[in-house]
């Protein structure tokens, strides 16, 4: 191994910066060349390939979005665009690679890799944690103090007016957001897709609400089998039947993408990088390194995307406990 | 005067609380005996008042919301409202207001003044700072900058991802947060209510895009005449007719009515809130205490609700000179 | 077990509230009866104690402090102080404690509970995360963002002006909050009190900074055994011998303990104050609740004070590497 | 005029770049060719002059320290460093300046000006506020938010532990991030160079501490007649004689020069930016565009280094009120 590249791919998550940059100083210090590809498969199919050095990357570990951009890439899903992006990493000479995404990305890679055997080693750059093979994924922490944030500050107006919100955070096939930030925030429910979520007892609840508390917080998981915010928000309306009652939707959408990265995300994705490193030139390769009970671990392909982490059950309990 | 109340009312805005703070106890180092009334209107009617101390505003100048809670009242509007209001106010002794809120607020209070001859006075809280007779209003600075956070959060995934960004601030009937928000978060266009939106503008200069830049974001008031973030992103991408480009929406709602107040909001609630009392003890009433090129400036309620508070066009020809 | 009392003692730490808060909800939730001790074995000797409601835990899961004060009691360390403790929890019919605080406080809690025989389960609330027995401490992540996010600012002027700057963080034994926060800040030295710092070595990397970067970070822990940053900063310029160099100090200091926790703390918290009523329910006592590999653990008070947690080797191998 | 240069100099501030930006991007709108001299009149000196670009600064509006870095120099204290300093700007054809910083940068920019002719115009960059010629300068309202919410984060741990804390902010002359961070964070005193700071009253009120409040929060300037924070403790702690009472001391430091700037700083940086273009073009130079009352005004050189800014009366009678 001389010569790797990295890039980022699918969503950008807070923290792909930090990951990038543990990428390119652990190569350097181990003796390896190091090349950044831009957005993604996309700039690989189109050479779009850089030389990075360790002052290329100063100064970025607290950024959030991706100095590499991102894309998703059409082209790469075909043989031909394969083909060429293959070509220009022969090109360059690069015999590793580093890429930084989520499902989508790994399931690229484990094509490609099987295509082409170039060794390369995936991290969990997602705000969603829904990868197998890891603890949390890169920007999921920073993710769900975003949504926190929001939601201690909409607590302060449903508060104020004896409101009900209904607060949508990301999670389309996964409720990890939806509950660690409706734990933190005090929420009296959360609807995630993992579990079914109960619209009677949503409503029973909320009729009795004026006799101990007046306002209330709802978390709602985008992509909850009962639909978005909106959807539920509308199902509850009309089984409800009191107008007396102010229903309020807040849809946090592209906030959680961005912004600085939490230290956990920072010291998650530093080690994530400096893993895959190391994971290529010990040859643990068609993988995914990842943290698991503060240890790395180093999970294929083929797992991080056949297998499902599951949602902690602890933590729903804990909801329904924490919000009598 | 020996007794006086404060309310909140309206649209809850941050700084109220520090504004409560501030009526409570300039009152009470003026020899004053002071009253709170839950719920604005609503609870004047209702009798819900109970007396404050100075301990009962302790720790509260740094929270968002407001712990006298508000309201919206449509019995109010009725003589027999107001007179059930008045009937509480002098079953409590109570020979003065202090009113909280905002334009709505203060039309309560004009006709309830010119019904009942209770002096008033005002301050002006609400995020929108669409008020005559003060520089700004208790508020604004919070959600300007709330809105600011969430446009940095965001150019962070549009630049990672070279997307066009719509984003909906508050603002039915004024510019104010777009403007200041659109400025500091280093917009491509921001629209507003008070200037005709120029969409073929837009269209051409998103067309030049990828030359100079490869992302862009525009800031929309939700009172935009030519419809909100959703409606202006649909005629553009009509317009535009470009498959190549990806547009995105997001609609920051309540999070920019919550959250701790700046120190400009905290300052300017507590000069506005002794000012207020001030205002009641020299005989300044029927008017908002409002701070005008610094200075307190006591303006007639009339004047308030009846003028405009016109945009800044400095700040507008500034927004087209920095986002070439 | 029929009535228990929660209390927090010894320094605060952000989460204190999320943990009372899942204390006095569990316990309501299990048919318990609940009471609050204020200002830890202080308030106890005293007979400081009121009961707990539902609603006496309201919007507090967000708020830095801890609404039950915390003290350092010397009069507990007296028998007699222990036994008009006991006295005061007899007199209330209280059959169970949770103890939320550090090494100082389970120290306490241990013998109290070998003289009186009271079932008592703490909680691990502390900054430093210096407690065997928990993979984090409840309030540590928060500090670690605080300092962060110091860090962040300090790097904009010390690249500002090419400054060297020795930022001091808190931990009189323990570094755990000194490498998180120079992982995640990008320094470029962290001293520790768990590793022999080499001044030596960090002179050599400030002679050579000109040639790739100009500006310098050097987070220390207060406890480091070279001295506080202001000592070690004063060793380094004693050897470097150029007057050149600019060296500034920052001691975080007391910021670092307050805060709206983060969404880990608040999990953590939630988690920790849950189990601990479940271990009084089921008899696991005289331990602490923490959290290891995501799962609950109770480990007994004399395993809490008595060993070690290590700091993560692998965290200090990446520093180096990161900071070329 | 053809060409401009910019440059920042003296302690950098938060909004020097979105300054930066502005200067820049309207030079460019005017037809003028810009260039950065790095490092202040450091990097005029020694020719450290590029050409920029409407993409050089782009992105950094909302960055704190400065792109252009900041440096305070000797040799332009000198008739051969000023020289050659004229020779580079010669060589480089550039015929006007703008100036972005305080005092000492100004006074600099007088003397220059005055020996060699070339037309400057200066911006008001520096957080403690003390320049005349402007309601506020850019970065003081960051600087005050950042000390305001380190003092919240203070008084969380203040009122856990009933303690007294001295918190020493910025301000070597001037008192204004104190009364401004003071009255924001609820403090019971504020102690500033401006005013008499009598400890007598200090210790009166700290005795009496216990029957209303029990912690206490006292903010300090730097350059207070008494002394700095911990000085001021001690001559506190000395009169009071009372062991009981806890004392502490924090000192916020750097960390007020950094971090992204809030709105105001944002908009005031580039409305102050822009001027500074229009002032050199219509011919109004060797002054300092601020902005008073919400419109530029244009002050000279001489005015602002000679003249004082007071602090505002109104706002130290609230400090008294606001306490009780």
């Amino acid at each position: 191994m001389k010569k790797i590249a990295v890039f980022t791919s699918g969503g950008d998550s807070p923290g792909m910066n930090a990951c990038i940059r543990a990428v390119v100083r652990t190569a350097i210090y181990k003796g390896l060349e190091v090349y950044g590809i831009n957005r993604g498969y996309e700039g690989m199919i189109e050479g779009d390939i850089k030389r990075l050095y360790s002052h290329s990357v100063s100064n970025i570990v607290q950024r959030g979005g991706t100095i590499l951009k991102s894309a998703r890439s059409q082209e790469f899903r075909t043989p031909e665009g394969r083909k060429a992006a293959y070509d220009n990493l022969v090109k360059h000479g690069i015999d590793g690679i580093v890429a930084i995404g989520g499902d989508g990305t790994f399931t690229g890679a484990k094509i490609f890799f099987e295509e082409f055997g170039i060794p390369t080693v995936g991290c969990p750059g997602t705000i969603d944690n829904d990868i197998y093979g890891t603890d949390y994924t890169i920007g999921f922490d920073t993710a769900v103090n975003t949504a926190l944030e929001a939601i201690d500050k909409i607590r302060d107006t449903a508060a104020a007016h004896d409101r009900i919100f209904f607060i949508e955070v990301m999670g389309r096939d996964a409720g990890f957001i939806a509950v660690e930030s409706g734990i933190g925030g005090g929420a009296e429910f959360v609807m995630v897709p993992e579990t079914k979520t109960d619209l009677d007892a949503v409503v029973k609840s909320l009729k009795n609400l004026r006799k101990t508390k007046t306002s209330c917080v709802i978390v709602v998981a985008e992509g909850d089998e009962e639909g978005n915010a909106e959807e539920v928000m509308a199902k509850v309306k009309t089984k409800i039947k009191d107008d007396s009652k102010e229903f309020k939707v807040t849809t946090l959408g592209h906030i959680q993408r961005g912004g600085n990265p939490t230290a956990r995300d920072r010291v998650l994705a530093s080690r994530c990088g400096m893993a895959a490193v190391e994971g290529l030139i010990s040859g643990k390769v068609n993988c995914m390194a990842g943290i698991i009970h503060q240890e790395v671990v180093y999970t294929s392909f083929a797992d991080c995307i056949g297998k499902t982490k599951p949602i902690n059950e602890d933590q729903l309990k804990l909801l329904d406990i924490l919000s009598i």
